[in-house]
């Protein structure tokens, strides 16, 4: 049973003339702000002004690395060589770094995004090149990913600290694992469902899976959605509904 | 009379599959790496390799940014709004940085390059933003460029430090300008030539002008290129002249 | 006086996740869509939905090109080479020809995009550059420009079809020039006004200055925006009131 | 046994200031030019120079089709949805189009590229895409690809035409297929031994397998490289090698 969780999303997903997430109001929301580096999406203005006001709001910054494909927002699975993955998480974590650092802070966390996000869930040398990106950067950055992940696992084999994330508004099987996207009824879509998952797994470590039965969900970290208006209003909701259940709102890093 | 000079080039400067600057022979003959940023060149690979040698070679570290241009490679000026320049250049410094810091060292300053080079010699609002992205990201870090520019006029009324360059291998005016490369006999490209011309800036702080006048020109730091077989093969001869003559080579930063 | 006007948009202006333009409801108000072909804005997927939908309704397709900046959408002056500025127009038309073919219909006019636009109303290579690109493409290809400018002088010179095109929510001089945006009441937003305005322009092919005068305004094409929702709802009032004033919606190509 | 072979290179993998292929030289080898299209490589300036000389040359002209990956040459399999790649594939289709029209000739063939070329060997949906892109563009047009790949398989299925490639330069199981790249003597660097092969191909239909057996081997075209200057003096060499046994090079398109 946790007495504290952290609310994270993913911030400054616009680039250029195209808005999309909805910055400041998930700002007000969240704890963590996993903002994008440029790569799959996050031009230099965008990161300037989130993480500028991440800072103002006491919001923790977060690197959400990705895949170089911003015709595919980093939602197509690349088999690059992990060497050169090493590298560009490296880059994408050093561009955000010099906004968070005008800003008078720091990046405080990293967490993959998309394609990449669920290619380290099983995919040993990628997985392999996110935790060396971050070692060598700074070994004192914790990973936000999924529980049961092959990201998480060489995270602490190297010694460095995953933290476990999970989805307030995702179905869960008996074994504790997501319900594939692919299937029906993978999202919860009722916003009050969604509030009592995310205060379930927050005060008793459990949360319903498919089959009725009660598994185990003890996240760090719950993950909340901003990129549409319903989105937005859902994590408020969950906000509130944690707040309503006494549960501390804090970030992990 | 210098005792000292810095010998600078643009390295960094392939991306992907397309190599371009001779990066190993250049690190051997400069103290000063001008490391491309991502923008007008320079993928992450590029970026680590480049870095992890210089940091091994006791080469100073500096970013060269530009405009965001592959196809243009950084030639092409852009009119873009100076405020988001500001933010493109922190963007391009940070993301360096990243590689700098793995490889146990830092970004030492930050040059200009191509378009932007010449645009902020006149062009008040794009000099300040490059001003005001070093001021916001660490006012300590020099900023080199053409003497009587306007980005070190600027640098220096916002008190950071800006450091003057000369080209080993361009004519000057009488009036110690840089003659134009749309004239005739703008670069000068008999070796000797070049490396006798290196000499004289450091040794007596003078230039031979188009018209045979002796015009000032007392860099501290002197431009060397290495984007074809040739151009390496004068930076060295610059290297060796300027020994031979008794020139310290230092790097500024 | 005419009988008969187009009205032209830019459609096809989302990139990847990011929607832009509300292509459905602008086919059903237009006669010619300025279809964006890749370089400011508009993947693959978004041209191939556009010139579908356009053809299945008859809307005519016009390429919109311009700089290749995805950052800047193109609304950057690029000081590019002319003779790769050709190049560049030539590779978009082609591009979105490949959409209309499979569509079973064709390009039938070229209009620059943003910077490129405003460019060529006073720069004679950029403008040469977009001229030659049509002529060696297809002399027949209409280029829809601004009155008066470069661009439409050097279409017509080169004995290419100039096409003039009005826009009925700006504001015009006494000499029949666009306001700069950069002055206030450049841009007309009373939804009412722009209706009257361009019913005036149909039917007298006049305009009211911003002195009161009348000035000569009498545009083959009036460009209606559709990038907000607000705009779209006057872009469909501007037809309705052009229908309902008797003027006959009519392509120019 | 062949009386006449086609010689196909890829042409036109330069990007902006990095050259690449040596497209002058290989225009005097082969007599089809796979030309790439801008994803992987070539920007508009290349594809008008090398279309235009390929036309002048009488060289073939074909489309080098691939992922958006600039970043990676292509190289890199991205696992992007099948209805996107059929939109990627026709706008490069088109925009290399483009340039063959105003060199007065037209695309006449399409190859994949890279890691395309490898994907869809056995990728079904993706090559089903490439052929549904051909098949809507024109599907008089030849696809280029791997013997025994689902590519030709479902190029022959949907009533186009496949064409088969083979390499000289790299090595055969017994079982005729190529052996892998990550494989010791995967590729022949003997210069004689490139040719032989070639000339054996062309006349006798059959290539040497690793284990000395004779395998048939019977292309429409043969694949020459170019991205070095060794390559291309091979190159040279494997063309005059045919002409000298007699065999007629001849394009397929």
């Amino acid at each position: 049973m946790n007495n504290a969780i952290d609310l994270n999303s993913d911030l400054g997903e616009g680039f250029g003339m195209w808005p999309l997430t909805d910055d400041d109001a998930l700002l007000d929301i969240v704890t963590s702000a996993n903002v994008a580096c440029g790569f799959h999406a996050g031009d230099p203005s965008v990161l300037r002004k989130v993480t500028e006001r991440a800072a103002e709001r006491g919001v923790v910054i977060g690197a959400q690395v990705g895949y170089r494909d911003l015709a595919g927002f980093g939602r197509r699975f690349i088999d690059m060589d992990p060497h050169e993955l090493v590298n560009d998480v490296i880059y994408q974590i050093g561009a955000l770094e010099g906004f968070a650092k005008i800003a008078g802070t720091r990046v405080r966390y990293v967490k993959p995004h998309g394609a990449l996000y669920n290619a380290v869930v099983h995919h040993a040398e990628q997985a392999a090149a996110v935790v060396d990106a971050v070692k060598r950067y700074d070994p004192e950055l914790p990973i936000l990913g999924l529980p049961g992940s092959e990201l998480l696992r060489q995270t602490e084999a190297e010694g460095l600290t995953g933290v476990q994330e999970a989805f307030a508004d995702r179905a869960y099987t008996p074994e504790g694992r997501l319900v594939s996207r692919r299937l029906p009824g993978a999202v919860v879509h009722e916003p009050g469902e969604v509030v009592r998952r995310s205060v379930r797994m927050a005060t008793e470590g459990t949360v319903v899976a498919t089959d009725g039965s009660s598994v185990a969900a003890a996240p760090r970290s719950l993950c909340v959605h901003g990129d549409t208006a319903g989105a937005v209003e859902i994590a408020r909701s969950v906000r509130q509904g944690l707040v309503d259940a006494g549960v501390e709102l804090r970030a992990f890093a």
